[in-house]
């Protein structure tokens, strides 16, 4: 994977809704007036995993943290002084207008309020479609969430709708427990109140024996670890969601992996097919199956940015909705 | 997991076929004159994971190094001096008679040929267990297989009754290519011939992005990771039968298990339930489908064991079967 780090000046955000302002000359899919969600995740319905239910990885425009559009490898934005400005995952939200490519633009249902479509852009989505296409959690079942944060949350809530029993979370900050509530998640384990046992036998003896589902959703390698330890043998799969540093290993005992017969995978947007998928939790929301409100504890204007970053920094916010026209 | 390291004097062997001389009192599974195939494996019928279809590892029996019986940890052996004679795996089938609990004894169709139906004690049905359940090779696929020993081979087996397209398998003997056409192998990669390359590398180069299917069938740590580099993202499947030292570790890189959306796993017997899908193997080799014939190479009797070894040691062996009354 190329990598351009620090490449500035730069518009910034990758989570958004929108309306279509205009279409390029070939676009067909999408018209002026349009809802969409922007997703950084391509999806361009051509290539052989476009077309496939088992990839959500596109061939044709791969994902790769490039600050340019992917398809000339050019920038549509520049400052007032002429000057490069750059994209930022192929979407630069953090702006009144942007220019994103038809691949990485979902159509949604227009009955969907823009505080709330804008959630299925990037994490909420990516926790939901985790348990439900990813792991496929299967109804009674029991699933141990590593983290609460936004994504585990949305993991659990993904959990939730596929009828699992237990959903344990696991989270350094007990306060947790009262916000996963909302989502679905029965019980807790602050991993720092553990004694002398590693977390993951905790959960082995809570679940007698281990958990048909673990998700981390941290990106800490060691907790990866953990997650797999206590998911149960012969059925057991860890789904790897946190991003951890580019260099950070994972370290299995080959005889557990061969012996155990548990499965470990891991899933850029939950596995979620972008404009297949979405599309379904936007009904699934509208009919209200889906909770999402729950996940927007704050709202800011533009001008206010900078608080929805204090908010985060602070553990305050799940997510803070921004509007550009408040 | 226990350990029994060097625990002597014992019973060897654990890859048979027999008929049934006499059964304890409450069993009610068999009787005498039965046609059976003793497995390492226990298989209850009644714990939660021998109900499952998700797992082959029973709760009940679960599979150690023990060099004794599951039920009470004695052994059933003496040698003629009086002294504990141990027993392997639970089987201990170089011997004319033995003594297996009902768990580790699946019944068969008794058309089956002595000389084939062992082959499905252990190896054989790993291999073909690895493509056929533990991976869902699905008709059209692309398989890589590490190592063409038997259950290298008896994988390439699995994979051409599921409908793979290609079977590529990697060996640092190209002699095994010819063996392995017998098979299904379509390809072949000598890893010890790919110049500066890795064997990944050839693999993804040939694949057009890399495989289905990987499978590491050598036990070393490495072919692991290098199967896992070559199997394809989005869907890609690798698959762990190689026994590696128990010390062993693999690696993998956080970010590409995230991002690659591959799966590794691993297989006891390939995955497969003893009591219920052997029989389906069986009903296979009658129906002509599954080939066992060419996994038998040599064939020696009881008294010519160590000929059987060396044969084994030399490469020369694929299967030899031992017959305990010639």
């Amino acid at each position: 994977m190329k990598e351009f780090p620090g490449c500035f000046p730069r518009i910034m955000g990758h989570e958004a809704f929108g309306v279509v302002e205009s279409v390029g000359e070939d676009v067909e899919e999408l018209k002026e007036g349009d809802s969409v969600v922007p997703i950084f995740l391509s999806d361009c319905m051509d290539c052989v995993d476009c077309k496939s239910k088992k990839s959500n990885l596109c061939s044709k425009f791969p994902f790769e943290i490039s600050p340019l559009m992917h398809r000339d490898d050019t920038s549509r934005f520049t400052t007032a002084e002429g000057e490069t400005l750059h994209h930022f995952l192929y979407i630069s939200s953090f702006s009144e207008y942007t220019v994103v490519d038809v691949v990485n633009v979902t159509k949604v249902d227009p009955e969907i309020p823009p505080n709330r479509a804008c959630l299925l852009s990037c994490g909420i989505s990516t926790g939901i479609g985790a348990a439900w296409k990813k792991a496929s959690v299967e109804p009674g079942s029991t699933v141990v969430i590593f983290g609460l944060g936004a994504i585990g949350l949305a993991v659990a809530e993904g959990a939730r709708l596929c009828g699992a029993t237990r959903i344990i979370g696991v989270d350094i900050n007990s306060d947790k427990f009262e916000i996963g509530k909302q989502f679905g998640v029965t019980e807790f384990v602050n991993s720092r109140s553990c004694g002398d046992k590693p977390v993951s036998q905790v959960i082995i003896e809570m679940t007698n024996g281990g958990a048909d589902y673990c998700f981390e959703c941290v990106g800490v390698g060691t907790l990866v670890q953990e997650a797999f330890a206590c998911c149960r043998k012969g059925w057991g799969k860890t789904i790897v969601l946190g991003v951890d540093k580019p260099e950070s290993q994972l370290n299995f005992n080959s005889l557990e992996v061969l012996m155990s017969g548990k499965t470990l995978t891991g899933a850029l947007f939950g596995g979620l097919k972008p404009k297949s998928d979405v599309p379904i939790l936007v009904k699934r929301y509208l009919d209200k199956e889906l909770q999402l409100d729950k996940f927007v504890t704050h709202e800011v204007s533009f001008e206010d940015i900078n608080k929805a970053f204090d908010l985060l920094l602070q553990g305050k916010s799940l997510r803070c909705v921004i509007w550009m026209d408040k």
